[in-house]
């Protein structure tokens, strides 16, 4: 968990609006845009605001501690690239009009990466030569371009987007398969703590290529993929995973599941009884790929095996959309007063409200709160602004917090504070006192210990 | 400071090199090969390899927490951005061929952000009108493309940059140079801690504009600029900076320096006694400039004063070159064996030798003091490679890591360990349970309590 400050809602760049805006077709770009969480700045492309900022930096931390939990090791690619190593892998052409070419001033031919498997075989080839060094697996956090026709859905279909994309190396397709389970083993976690279902199934190989491939997808009427699964896929709990291997992710490999473009009808139907029979639409939140030796060839990344052999090295890619996560996440968590943010990747999480600003003890209580949550280091945003209570309650659901703290004259006079939850409404009052212990308990920050 | 995890040599993607790379003149670029901090994919565009990224993201947190402290709120704008912004400013043909400039599959004209005043001057406009809401200070930290005809020095004079750069909104040109000088203690102290005496120097505005601007300057040989400035400024210390009006710097402004472009000779002889003359080269890592209504007017940003008064805001930018000051901090920061990287940003605070991979007793301590260090939060790098070990030393010293452990079976026999300390070259002995509370003591993420 990263630790922002925290702030008040006076002084903060914070440009919530009720009005609907026009444009915005899918429920999370309208919530993103009145919550104040992006602006559009060219077709499809956003600038995130301070709050829309940190839940994409909350996704991608969770990201990359996953990640970073399989060894994987993280770097940083540029995001302009020469077209010459597309040239040799062929897709220079296939790409077609998404790809973002450019001229530099010297008239080379280069382009805004859509995704990285020329680049990133080129610098495995170039400082990899042993069995000695594998397995590899190497990821980056990186904006990348695809010029869509018609960007749509706010940031789940942005053209400038910030993915998580990995690679593996392996000295043979056995051990690659091995790195594949393992990185689907690490999204699985990855999604179960982001508070999401996905569901992975069999996926076409598309642009990228190779011969298996899996997307991660979650169920939303937003979804611009058609998916047939079993519902028992749902039921399944990757937060009790054992372990990063083909046995351990079992469970969700023995359940029908697969895209429009993918599925048998056939299959569908005799492996998965009718009363689990799902067909709905969904969002593409991950998406791997093992493609053996594809990259390696063309891009000369050999290897040489304990016996002195040259060997393509076996390489798999992994990509998690972290920018459209943001607003799938927001598809998934909302209610009909706005957000509602797991704790997990709130900009806070805890708003306290001020309902009598001015008030010398309302006002004196808030600060003093305000101070022991950042003593705690939990993340609080204040609203101290000459607004009705109204007004304040409504822009604290609309964004999602998850604890909101009511601070009143008369709850002042009886020693308690008011509490409400943001996801079940659910409200309770606590003295002064109890509030320390409460949050300690709930906050990411200090994991809740076992009770005794 | 950002808790990395902790690596094996082994299986870490750390490619170092004995060879003296051709084309990089830099020693600063020469050393970041060399130990595998990065590697060229184009022309002036790099990809950061695992500890390359490691230091990268701990110079770009010394800057946030820095940013932060001043409350400058951190967002982020897309690296693409729309011509028309920058046709209405009037520099979309000023800026010549450096801009990256594109067309997209509507062919509409975009390019590559060198900078952001157009695009944050417009968000501002579009949200923010009254008083209330200033002042506001924002800031990202963000890829940028400037076409350079020839980069060289590595990421110090690359195509493709990482910058933070930040931005003040303020009701009156006395208010915006509040923000202004805020801003310039904030770079004191961030340089500071990054290790690095930055000079603050007169400048000229160039294509920003404006009509106050400071340069932030190191002193170095391989520097672009030509620098006149007292050599007393280089004896003022930021760490004891007390607060951030302009009576605060008032000691860094008052001792003459300018670079080349502003210099004015007679000043300089008048102001500086000749003792403290110091002409050199330097590189510059931050400039900050002040330009009133330069953007605000063209872009509409206007905001309503407490007597209903519309008025234009008056603006500040503040840059500073992350990824460059990765480079600039190698030129200060070395010795004839490698990097000696200061402990704030290194991308381990230890490293553990083992001189005898193989032997039971020291892969076993080795393993033993490596699992201690990540359960007390410490990065570590193990070097447990079948390799010399004159090989490991000259690695360790090479990537700069300012704590050696030395692991060999004639200590152990002994029951203490080596440790070298990377900068000063000194080494001591201590019993391994001395080792903790050593480590508890100069670990960033322990700072030492006072003694008592």
């Amino acid at each position: 968990m990263i630790s922002f400050p925290s702030d008040r809602v006076s002084s903060l760049f914070l440009p919530t609006t009720r009005e609907l805006p026009a444009d915005a077709h899918a429920l999370s770009h309208q919530l993103m845009l009145r919550a104040g969480l992006i602006r559009q700045t060219s077709a499809g492309i956003y600038a995130w605001l301070p709050l829309g900022y940190r839940v994409l930096r909350h996704i991608e931390q969770i990201v990359r501690e996953e990640q970073n939990r399989i060894n994987a090791q993280e770097m940083l690619m540029p995001t302009i690239q020469n077209a010459d190593i597309w040239q040799t892998s062929g897709r220079y052409d296939n790409y077609g009009p998404e790809m973002l070419r450019l001229k530099d001033r010297h008239n080379r031919d280069m382009l805004y990466g859509p995704t990285n498997e020329e680049m990133i075989t080129q610098l495995f080839a170039q400082d990899v030569h042993s069995y000695k060094n594998l397995p590899l697996s190497l990821y980056h956090i990186q904006w990348k371009f695809r010029d869509e026709i018609r960007p749509r859905f706010g940031v789940m279909r942005g053209r400038e987007f910030l993915m998580k994309d990995a690679y593996s190396f392996d000295i043979s397709e056995k051990h690659g398969l091995e790195s594949y389970y393992a990185m689907f083993a690490a999204y699985l976690r990855t999604f179960e703590r982001l508070g999401l279902k996905a569901i992975p199934m069999q996926a076409n190989t598309g642009p990228i290529g190779g011969n298996k491939s899996h997307e991660f997808v979650i169920l939303a009427e937003t979804g611009e993929s058609r998916i047939f699964c079993d519902a028992r896929l749902l039921k399944l709990n990757a937060s009790q995973l054992q372990g990063t291997t083909e046995k351990h992710i079992a469970p969700w490999l023995s359940f029908y599941a697969a895209t429009d473009d993918e599925v048998d009808m056939n299959l569908y139907h005799e492996q998965v009884p009718p009363e689990y029979r799902l067909q709905t639409q969904g969002i593409e939140v991950g998406h791997i790929f093992f493609f053996g030796d594809k990259y390696s060839i063309p891009l000369g990344a050999f290897v040489e095996t304990q016996n002195g052999q040259k060997v393509p090295v076996q390489m798999g890619s992994y990509g998690i959309g972290i920018s459209r996560l943001a607003g799938a996440i927001i598809e998934a968590c909302h209610d009909e007063n706005g957000i509602v943010w797991p704790s997990s990747i709130a900009p806070y999480l805890v708003g306290i409200i001020n309902i009598k600003n001015g008030d010398l003890e309302c006002d004196s209580l808030s600060q003093e709160l305000f101070s022991r949550f950042q003593v705690m280091n939990i993340p609080c945003l204040l609203d101290d602004r000459n607004e009705r209570p109204g007004v304040k309650f409504k822009d604290m659901d609309l964004i999602g917090i998850p604890w909101h703290i009511i601070i009143g004259p008369k709850n002042i006079k009886e020693h308690v504070v008011e509490i409400k939850n943001r996801k079940s409404g659910e409200r309770s009052f606590l003295s002064f006192d109890q509030l320390e212990s409460f949050f300690k308990h709930i906050s990411p920050h200090h994991p809740p210990s076992p009770s005794p």
